[in-house]
C-alpha cells in the first residue's frame, strides 16, 4: 500500500481524483525544490479548504442545535475552526507523516509545524459533488469535537 | 403578487421552502414585537449565510482563476465578502423594502441599516441540496463582482 492509500485509510475517505490529495499534501518547499509548476502545491487548496471547514462546521452546528441562538453558534464554530483544534486533528490523523516537504524544511523541523488539514479539506471539497457530502463522511467527524 | 413572490422575482430564485425566505427577512425586532417563537428571526440564518457567502465566493474564484496564487484569491475574496459589497448588493436587490421590521426600528431609520443578504443566502443554502448549486443560480451573480 502506498503512502496516499495509507492516508486515505486513516481518514476513511477515498478520493475519486487522487491527484487532488497529492496536491493537498505537497508543501510549497517540496514543489520548489523539485521545480514543479508554479502553482502545484497545497496553497490554493488551503484557501478553499478554509471555506470548506467553515461551511461544513456551520451547517453541522446549525442542524444539530436548532435551540442555539446565533451567538452560541458563532462561539462554538470559532472554537472548532481554530489553529488549536486543527493542530490537534492534524496530529490525530498523523497528517505530518504524509506531507511532502523539501529537505531543507525537513532538517529545520518543518514537519512539526504542519497544519495541512485545511488543504486536505480543500481537496475533498473539489473531489465531491457537493459540500454537504463532506459532512456525512467520516473525515468530518475526525475533526469535529462539538 | 405578494411581497415574498415579488422579492423572489428580483433575485431570480424561487425558494422550494418559502418559509425559509420569510424567516430570512424577519428582523429580530419584528419577531419580538409580535411575540414570535424565540429563535424565529433571521439571526441563525445569518450565521449560516456568512459561511455560504464564503464558500460560494471561494469556489467561484478558485475555478475562475486557476492562475491565481493563494494570496490573490484571499485578497479578492475579502473585497467581495465585506460589508461594503453586501450593502451595495442589498441596495441593488431592494432588499430593505422586503425586510420585516418592528415599528420602533422603522421609526428610528432601521430600514436604512439593513444588511440581510447573508440571511437570504443562509435561507437558500438550506433550501438547496448542495452549496454549489448556489453558484450557478442568478442570485449569486447579483453580488459577485469579481
Amino acid at each position: 500500500m502506498n503512502k496516499l492509500q495509507e492516508f486515505q485509510e486513516i481518514i476513511g475517505y477515498h478520493f475519486r481524483q487522487e491527484g487532488l490529495l497529492r496536491q493537498a499534501l505537497t508543501h510549497s518547499s517540496y514543489a520548489n525544490e523539485r521545480h514543479m509548476k508554479k502553482l502545484y502545491n497545497n496553497e490554493r487548496l488551503e484557501f478553499l479548504g478554509d471555506a470548506v471547514l467553515e461551511i461544513v462546521t456551520s451547517e453541522h452546528l446549525y442542524q444539530l442545535h436548532p435551540e442555539w441562538a446565533e451567538g452560541e453558534l458563532t462561539r462554538v464554530r470559532a472554537s472548532i475552526v481554530c489553529e488549536q483544534t486543527l493542530a490537534f486533528c492534524t496530529r490525530a490523523l498523523h497528517l505530518g507523516d504524509y506531507v511532502l516537504l523539501s529537505k531543507g524544511e525537513e532538517h529545520t523541523g518543518g514537519r512539526e509545524k504542519i497544519g495541512s488539514l485545511g488543504c486536505v479539506r480543500g481537496g475533498d471539497g473539489c473531489d465531491l459533488s457537493g459540500w454537504r457530502i463532506c459532512t456525512r463522511k467520516g473525515i468530518y467527524s475526525s475533526f469535529c469535537v462539538a
